[in-house]
């Protein structure tokens, strides 16, 4: 009976319905698409338009809802069918005036912002003496009670790295070091931004609290004023700090996300989704993260509804509201529950304007036949296809319950040099380069959307038992 | 008679008093002082200490009377001599709240900061509609009244260039163009800054109200805030603008420039001076502009003065206050009048922390025995003698009538991407370049100081009607 089964799973997926020759006339396709996108797509004009009309568009506020009224007027002119909003519940966060200054020994103001979601200190501030760490792991460290009446700083520089692996390994001291610091009995908490640049423009990033721990007030120093605190404790005098974070928080907001569709000819219940999301933080122009995402998967469904006939199955392009503070993957997907299992495959695209250099399938798709049209039209980017199988399609598809998902990893050496800053501006963004990222992202959407491929189904031949040797 | 005048100018110039041998025992020490300062001077641990424990130092603030204290312990520390302030009265400026949004059609917020001196917009700001100019020269080919209630804004880009060129050729716009603006009607004035970095971080800097037109409030933009306006203005409708740019001045302040020592051993009433300016800008540290010129003299200085005996001349350094509104220069001239013609060479350290590519010396002093010991031992910097004669000296020496000059020439190019903003900050400045300006400072002013080189003799001579042939 195993054999049979695995024979049967094997089968599956070595012999789909499209003919061989199908899949060169798909190729033969992409490969135009891919050129078209790289001669110049719609991508850089959409967000020239979305960073100047809109800008910054922090989630739940009126910005963020001028931003779904772009996208709904822009979808509509690009010609997008089923164009609508989904609407969800949310709180409201606003931040207020910031500031930060060495009282004594020595004189200073410091570049600072708050994080994300954090409580808001008394509009005169708080005045307390530091207590800096040199890493979050040296916080960690310090018993109950060790930091009482103290302002907490950590200072722990980030590496750098092409996937921006850094981020992934020092991100908990911004999400979790508030109510670290406050288990400790810090009154407030500051981190050296989560950054790779030299900028005096802080980077924010959402923060959860603990329940279980006071919620106190949290924020991010430029790189160039955590070094100076360094430099400043280094002399071993106590270090006396005024700190302004001032926010509000109305539970009662709402955010919103924007869907628009090619429908499929053939197949149109079946879906292929891509996406960014709309909302930015509010000190930049959101151009990086993500208006990045949003134009560029744009243009790519643009460009794949230019053919002279819909694709087989429908592209479903999702602009996502509220991901920075990480509230849509649960409503997106309950909103979608009831058709999961007809999801193609999933991928945002959100880590900047660059180009993909690698592209990670589900399991087992890399040898599929549309893994290999895959790699033939993407190698000129050039963009080579990874081993797989993708760990993540993005934070906004995590709740897409058993929807394949794939990445498409970009360059992101300089990618944290702007995040989350007043720095994220338009200028930042080579049009050349964002062309190269909406031909990769093109191509992998046309694939999957005019063609047959299952890849539950060759993730499962992959994951069957081998037959023993 | 002339030429028995001629002979004897050109005897002076070619057989000073000092034998080939000296010289040769001179540049034997000035190369292993060169050495030392690659090896690791004081500069950098000066310029830590400046920036950490002072820190921006606004001209007649208390900031800058901390800094002018901190100037004199060092100095005594190091072992100068005659250390004193010269103090001089000026009026104070000070930068309050500032900021600016597009308030129609496309609400955003912009970074903008106020130009050194502007006057101030009402405590609640000014709006009004902008009138948008791509270059300077647009702006001035404006009539009389057409600017009439606009706020005049320029969005001219600046060039980077090694020398700096791309900032002397349009600085004007900074400097004069607040009263260009207001004799055609504007109500406030606003120009991308100069500078040549994508920071978003504004550049102030001084500007000058011409005694006939009304004083507007003058601010800079940053580069991507400038580029929004030019996007948003593309789209031909009009822009409306709120700009709060809040200073205040008061007449009655005091700077104060410091004066040290290494008092020459056989001339001590000879002076060879050398500097840079205490003062900086309020946004960022004064770490390249100018606490790397203040830091480097110094430094130079220290190592003279570590010579087993005193230099034959005495060197003096003079830390100046208020170079950045530029009010320094005649109370230093006025105050040293008496001894000018004692002066036999100064030159102001004041273009960043980076290395000197070559230095221009009085004319005929290339030549001489001092260029030539000068050549060979900057020559391992490497910096290159230039052909002179120098230009300029450093805006804080541009009153010592009739003082030879010199000028020691930094790579400037990434100069303008920090200069007068936030970003200006220690973590900037690399302390090997540091050294290398550091080892061409101690170069240029050890051969000067411990020689009987006369720059005026050799000018005087260089000058003289050559005989016919």
């Amino acid at each position: 009976m195993r054999h049979l089964f695995c024979a049967a799973a094997l089968c599956l997926a070595a012999t789909p319905s499209l003919a061989a020759a199908d899949w060169s006339r798909l190729e033969t396709a992409a490969a135009s698409l891919r050129d078209k996108a790289l001669a110049g797509s719609e991508a850089y004009p959409l967000l020239e338009s979305l960073t100047t009309e809109v800008g910054p568009r922090l989630a739940a506020s009126e910005a963020e809802h001028r931003a779904a009224l772009w996208a709904v007027a822009k979808m509509k002119a690009l010609g997008f069918q089923n164009v609508h909003i989904e609407a969800f519940p949310m709180p409201q966060w606003t931040r207020g005036e910031e500031r930060a200054e060495v009282l004594s020994p020595f004189p200073q103001k410091l570049a600072v912002t708050a994080l994300g979601l954090s409580v808001s200190t008394p509009p005169e501030g708080i005045e307390a003496e530091i207590a800096l760490f040199k890493t979050y792991d040296d916080l960690l460290a310090q018993p109950i009670g060790a930091l009482k009446g103290k302002i907490a700083v950590v200072t722990q520089p980030m590496v750098k790295a092409q996937d921006g692996a850094g981020y992934g390994a020092l991100v908990r001291m911004r999400v979790a070091g508030p109510s670290e610091a406050a288990k400790r009995g810090a009154v407030a908490f500051l981190i050296r931004s989560l950054a790779t640049d030299d900028r005096r423009a802080p980077h924010t990033g959402v923060t959860h609290y603990d329940p279980k721990a006071p919620k106190i007030p949290a924020g991010a120093l430029s790189a160039p004023d955590a070094e100076l605190l360094d430099h400043m404790s280094a002399r071993g005098l106590p270090l006396r700090l005024k700190l302004v974070l001032v926010s509000r928080l109305e539970e009662r907001g709402q955010s919103e996300t924007v869907v628009g569709e090619i429908v499929g000819r053939e197949r149109p219940d079946e879906i292929v989704l891509i996406g960014g999301h709309l909302d930015s933080w509010d000190l930049g122009q959101g151009a990086i993260d993500d208006g990045a995402g949003v134009a560029v998967t744009m243009a790519a469904a643009k460009l794949i509804a230019g053919l002279p006939q819909q694709p087989r199955r429908t592209l479903r392009v999702a602009l996502f509201g509220a991901e920075e503070v990480g509230e849509t993957h649960a409503p997106f997907a309950k909103a979608h529950a009831a058709e999961l299992d007809k999801h193609i495959i999933a991928s945002e695209c959100d880590f900047g304007a660059t180009h993909v250099y690698r592209i990670d399938l589900p399991a087992g798709a890399a040898s599929s036949p549309y893994g290999r049209a895959l790699a033939n039209v993407t190698a000129r980017l050039p963009a080579a296809l990874g081993p797989g199988p993708a760990r993540d399609g993005g934070a906004d598809l995590e709740d897409l319950a058993g929807v394949p998902l794939a990445e498409l990893a970009q360059d992101g050496t300089h990618y944290f040099d702007l995040h989350h800053t007043a720095d994220d501006t338009l200028d930042k963004v080579d049009p050349k380069e964002l062309d190269r990222l909406t031909a990769a992202w093109t191509t992998f959407a046309y694939l999957a959307a005019d063609s047959d491929v299952d890849f539950r189904a060759i993730a499962k031949a992959a994951e069957a038992p081998k037959p023993r040797r």
